[in-house]
């Protein structure tokens, strides 16, 4: 089947083994899939991940052992834990210590023509959710759990980074009902973030307006977002860091300590409640789409989500 | 007067001004005095202090506005706030912006014979507190505020660092009822962790033991403490920065994102419970003190203190 591997180096393949379902597994038909940032950092090395790349996606079911899923649209929790450790059990695994992760670690991805998911893994898809905002389950409940981690007092949210992160958080901060701030460096980005109620401003022009910060969202990717978070935020304020900078942070951190900060890691959230946000209205994500691209040619897609500036980039299954 | 001066270096001089007592403050004669790492960094340009050395104190109220003070014997909360701003009123001033601190940002220290304190930072010392216990309060209180971030369910708390302000921490932390385990670099320290019901180990003896700690305590002044905390924490765990690395810190702090970690800094606490924890017998930390000098020999104090694997020097007015 046709597949995008990442082994050194990204590659469209058209003869990927076809994925052999285990007990408790579903095969998935890919509908439709996202290009991540991640994605981007595992074809550059990150985490040495070899395998077929994607982790977002949404589906519909082919072969599962619970009758009841097949033919169903699904998205799914791309922690795929033991199933039987203290996390598996009391949260959803996602720190399970031999867990796989959908196109991360140890596990093929969603570019791919089918795949495998654990059933326990699943979120089924209602009607009233069509394909394109289905497929931001997965970012979009990162983004709403982000919201778990600002402090309840917090009246106002600064979000640092207008890329398809930052402004999806901004969505999700919105729909809670709290004062997003975005700072970014493009003008047309910053603009979407201004679509869904956010303010906006490019960082060259902020002054000294958004100082004091209870809340300091860092999805900028860049080492230099936690130290801009770590000027803006208040003392004793709550800097959440939402994307992995992977190696070595030249940071100085002595102001964790001396404005006495918490400073919080957000990875994954409930994909149930970013189905339900979407259901519900609360956030459309479908402004963040900027391109899509056939699965026999989601090698230019990741190129195309490369390129600076891009929002989301989708894969048609 | 004579004082330990701390221009471009430190030099202990005869001729000092008299301190100035202004409407609100005391003018205090220094009994006691501690010298503590921060003092050391100052000496070295940090935060380009310029003034009298020392924050740890115990003294006796020579004048004041308030009639009540004179002739008692107190510490004093480091942080002298405006007194108005928010901060001051609905907490203690510690993160006032337009503060002084004692000895550490425009303000003369302790290490004089007399100093003077605004009044509202004085914490009066009971008869049952001598001062080689009440010289503590400053360094105490940031060692029991703390337990203020540890989480509640953490069932035991891993300190990093065997240096005054580590097994300080450790003292504190025993004293709340938490098991608590120290790693450090010599072994004639982590005797005195022992001795305070912690359990302790060299580093370099530590195994997967630690691993998955609820709550790690970096006390380590070293960017190192840090790294091994980020090693040590379990998912969802709390590290908390005690300790002000100077400068830029080159750590990968990936794994906070990776495992939503808590990294929350500490800095000053409340003298009140660390004077009650004094008095009650809760923690005693004069095994803590190796060495004692007189005032006109503070700066024979410093350089002592600043000998490795150091712990307490204390300077007698």
């Amino acid at each position: 089947m046709i597949a995008l591997r990442c082994e050194k180096e990204p590659e469209l393949v058209r003869d990927h083994p076809e994925p052999v379902r285990k007990p408790g597994e579903a095969l998935v038909r890919m509908r439709l899939a996202g290009v991540c940032d991640t994605d981007l950092q595992l074809a550059r090395g990150y985490m040495g991940f070899s395998g077929v790349l994607g982790h977002e996606f949404v589906g519909e079911v082919l072969e599962s052992d619970d009758a009841a899923w097949r033919g169903r649209r699904v998205v799914a929790d791309i922690n795929a834990g033991c199933g039987h450790c203290t996390d598996c059990v009391e949260n959803r695994g996602h720190h399970c210590k031999t867990r796989t992760v959908l196109g991360i670690l140890g596990r093929d991805g969603a570019m791919a023509e089918r795949l495998t998911v654990p059933e326990r893994c699943l979120v089924a898809v209602p009607n009233g959710v069509d394909d394109d905002r289905a497929v931001f389950a997965e970012p979009l409940a990162a983004a709403l759990h982000v919201a778990d981690d600002v402090p309840p007092g917090a009246d106002r949210v600064v979000v640092l980074g207008d890329g398809k992160l930052g402004l999806l958080v901004a969505r999700a901060l919105v729909s809670a009902d709290k004062r997003v701030f975005v700072v970014g460096h493009h003008e047309e980005k910053l603009a979407v973030a201004r679509s869904a109620g956010a303010e906006a401003a490019l960082e060259r022009d902020i002054g000294r307006e958004l100082d004091d910060a209870p809340a300091v969202v860092d999805a900028t990717g860049s080492s230099s977002g936690l130290a801009l978070a770590l000027r803006l935020v208040r003392p004793r304020g709550t800097v959440i860091l939402k994307t992995t900078v992977a190696g070595v942070t030249d940071v100085d951190l002595s102001p964790i300590v001396i404005n006495e900060l918490r400073v919080v890691g957000s990875r994954c959230g409930d994909l149930g409640m970013a189905i339900d946000a979407l259901e519900a209205g609360r956030v459309d994500p479908t402004p963040l789409i900027v391109a899509r691209f056939p699965l026999a040619r989601a090698d230019d897609a990741l190129r195309r989500a490369a390129e600076p500036g891009t929002l989301k980039v989708l894969v048609d299954g």
